[in-house]
């Protein structure tokens, strides 16, 4: 069977076919430039596909998905110069006739993750996924479905606890200062040390600050999800620092609540080189097709 | 029919029987002693009721209440003095021959709430109910089932921004100091102030910190779980707390996501009186009576 993937960032887009297996057969990337220009390049390349099946959307937002409102499958208060109110979806069925998975693209990392850890025999009900990179973004699944009722979750803007050592910045974020992501998105590290975050040694204090951060945002998501894990992917997040996570979670948790092994708790993705969107969109439109 | 309510919380006992129109026909209140002492005096009031069909149990906690667990229906490390490891629910079953729904007290708040909600026409699938009194905790109903894989939310411990005026107030949770129950639970005002909260009033600014700060889990709530509404009970809040809360709410928030008219998504219980969780106890003892 033919499944279709758009993986539609703000920087480019990837478009993918597979199969039920998941397994990608083939794949383009273009760069986002105009809505018109780029909805065309992707119809243009669905189109190819003759026995194409569904597809499955995994889209930068915010994004309309609740199916009851009238703007369903737009992309709607963008910052993004000229895709505020796209109608994404409308423009795809307007020219493929298949079942349209809609969803952000961290929801759709979430679920290829979701997926994958039940193909690998892990017995999960639940995940959190985080993306820490030029931005912070979270979605989670429970039982199969995203959660989220009068929106997509927006888990990188909550409000922290401040480390002491970082009273001075602002925060780069233009709506809250110093929430998560105007804390540890990748663009912080220009904002606090005027270089490129791949330029600085983990021996930095600031990745220190940043781990704490991090740490209190999966403190959060523990105590009110209560998920089986949590993933984190994104450029900022390497296994090193990873491992810096997980001793600042486990301070501030102090034994709380348990969650087993935090080596099997806070983890990277099992897809690895960013995959896990293009295999939960497979997924995801597996599931658009048998309904 | 004949449905059963435990409200078990660690100063009281209050055990109910109703009907399917979640009406309380009966009802008994004593204190909570030796669990020998009072779970028997729990036996013995249902033992009256022939017709009983279920109960709903919403207990305090830490409790087990995954399935898989060899110790699901028990009390499990609670610091309250010879609670800690109780079977309550095989307590129960050993005497009462009932199909018996075991949860946490604010997790049985808040099917009250979203069962009543929807009987009274909203369009409701998801809610979040907090209790701010002695301690600090909320649960969250999406779709009709409770959110927790690994176990129930602990959402009062979350860390939170300080609120500039503050600083020098330590928090009085034992375990994490300053984390949300231990900067706004009610023994904070004896411990700011050396006074009971009562009789604190409404212009003094310890209020505007503690809007704050429960401004500031409710936006975290927000965005993790995008529910239709949360709703606040227990003994801090009041209407007019609640109006400061949402003001707050609103600053931090900035605008970020759509959650309608703040004075119907920030509210207090439809139920009134403390009523929410043995009316949510009757609706859980019915669906546990159905299954």
């Amino acid at each position: 069977m033919r499944l279709g993937s758009v993986e539609a960032g703000g920087t480019k887009f990837v478009c993918a076919v597979g199969n039920e297996d998941y397994r990608t057969e083939d794949e383009t990337v273009f760069p986002t430039t105009t809505p018109a220009e780029t909805l065309q390049k992707t119809v243009d390349y669905f189109k190819q596909f003759d026995d194409l099946k569904a597809i499955g959307v995994a889209s930068f937002g915010p994004i309309e998905l609740r199916h009851n409102s009238d703007r369903y499958g737009y992309i709607t208060n963008t910052p993004k110069v000229g895709w505020a109110n796209t109608d994404f979806v409308g423009r795809l069925k307007a020219e493929l006739d298949v079942p349209i998975c809609w969803t952000t693209d961290v929801n759709g990392s979430a679920f290829g993750e979701y997926v994958v850890s039940t193909l690998f025999n892990e017995k999960i009900d639940s995940l959190t996924y985080y993306t820490i990179g030029t931005g912070v973004g979270a979605g989670t699944v429970i039982n199969g479905q995203f959660v989220g009722t009068l929106g997509h979750p927006e888990m990188g803007h909550v409000a922290l606890k401040r480390h002491p050592d970082d009273l001075n910045f602002a925060g780069i974020c233009p709506y809250h200062g110093d929430c998560l992501e105007g804390l540890v998105s990748g663009p912080t590290f220009e904002a606090r040390l005027h270089k490129k975050g791949q330029d600085v040694p983990l021996t930095d204090h600031v990745w220190d600050i940043m781990a704490y951060y991090i740490a209190q945002a999966a403190m959060q998501t523990t105590l009110t999800l209560r998920p089986n894990k949590i993933v984190f992917g994104g450029g900022v997040i390497s296994e090193p620092f990873l491992a810096k996570i997980r001793e600042q979670f486990g301070e501030l948790m102090n034994d709380y609540v348990a969650v087993g092994d935090l080596n099997d708790y806070l983890v990277m993705p099992l897809v690895k080189n960013n995959g896990s969107a293009t295999l939960g969109n497979f997924a995801l439109a597996l599931r658009a097709y048998e309904k």
